[in-house]
């Protein structure tokens, strides 16, 4: 795995991990090659995402039809490492590396409940302003989440 | 096919149909049983009745962000008549067979290039405020719509 | 709800359901009109019918690649009582309502956890040959497990 | 656009695409924030890129079921540059930037009609074994069809 190059080094990154999010492959998430559709791993990490900024009390605000910002993502990738087939259960971690002025770099690892490193992955989130689309600075009660969560781990 | 109980006569039924929107089968639609998976069918529907409600100059009203009214989708049920593969193009057939004072009947048909008719289904669709939830009748214009597709069928 | 041909007295149909599994509202799942999105459903009623038919020990032998038997659906319909949105969890009933030859009517219920059902449903399901295609007929062990399961609910 | 690091030169890139193909953002699509789901250029990207397979005519023997190899997807990544929304017309452009020994480098990029980059994106695709799950080299036969295509751009 020495290869992605947004790993530096897999055991310090895969201990900074704590917040993760269950998930069980539905049937509907396999394709004819009766393995994992590869659009799937996306959507998870959308979820756990979600349920991560839940947890540090953004999201709530975020899903109001009045809300004037919103998170968008800036770019997403993901490292395919195992085949996953129907009805495994998979925990998918999240973390954020690094936070930005507007932006944080989230990043993701998909793994079975035997340890097993199915996927991992990373993404640029961006909270925006609904109406302009601009990026809106995280409030400071924000980046002290986010700070406290880095803490914790450390 | 008599035993499906929304087609009184499968000719004159099929004549009906005057509207329809291509598809086809994306590699993400089937299954690890290697067809089409059985969802999918809904969401065709979906699509087809979206671009009927665009021909009928319906739907541009509904997506717009303040709209007071949206389409809503009472019941919905599809008859599987034929096993679909990746990769088919399909014909999916939208026409009204009643309407009502705020809702209208839709009868949907999924063909093959050859002629085959793979799927048929049926819903009805129901126009409601944005803000109470409660039905809104169709105004005059709306309806005579409704008719002159009918009428042209006649 | 006395409108929905299948249900014939809604008290009763309720208390014979036994199984369910649970779901939660994906964030994918919306659509732009804010809520769950019509599709949905139908593959909230796959992943219950497979845990059903796990639970009965047939899905086992289905999902292996030499199996010379899979179950398809043969038709499917839901009827929408209550909009759904992000995040609700709900519980997905299923039971088998009758058993045919090769086949079997199965019902759904989608339950809030306040007990409020938000959606409805049923669909005829086959066994068929992976092979030609053809119904195949549920053994006596298949079809005793059925018939237990309904004696319980008895 | 130049943090993005698999892009050396934009015009340069931009220019060697050939094979396009076109999608329509459906309705289910979007997602509660009225764009179109972050997951959903991923499904693009791999309807491109079948297609794409097929025009070198790589895939008509990668999808019988009797098929010794399939392409897995090793890694994927998008930059969302754009958001989309509902009913546009998309073009999505796919191009192998270097081919291995059985792995090739895909590039891709979602275009509107008027011209305007929305996303853009890259992936490595692996010819496995469908058996054992290792590498199989591309054949010459292959590798030749690959380069063809590129040859015609140079």
């Amino acid at each position: 795995m020495n290869r992605i190059d947004y790993i530096k080094e897999i055991n310090g990154w895969e201990d900074e991990f704590q917040f993760y999010y269950r998930v069980k492959v539905r049937f509907s998430d396999t394709d004819m090659f009766r393995h994992l559709n590869n659009t799937v791993p996306f959507s998870y990490f959308e979820e756990a995402r979600i349920e991560y900024f839940k947890s540090l009390g953004f999201m709530q605000d975020w899903v109001k039809p009045d809300s004037k910002t919103i998170p968008v993502v800036a770019n997403l990738q993901c490292d395919f490492l195992k085949q996953v087939y129907y009805d495994e259960k998979l925990k998918i971690y999240v973390k954020a590396e690094s936070v930005g002025n507007s932006s944080a770099d989230l990043h993701y690892m998909g793994k079975r409940e035997d340890g097993d490193i199915c996927f991992v992955g990373r993404g640029t989130i961006v909270q925006i302003s609904s109406r302009t689309g601009k990026g809106v600075p995280w409030t400071d009660e924000m980046r002290k989440l986010f700070m406290e969560q880095k803490a914790i781990r450390a």
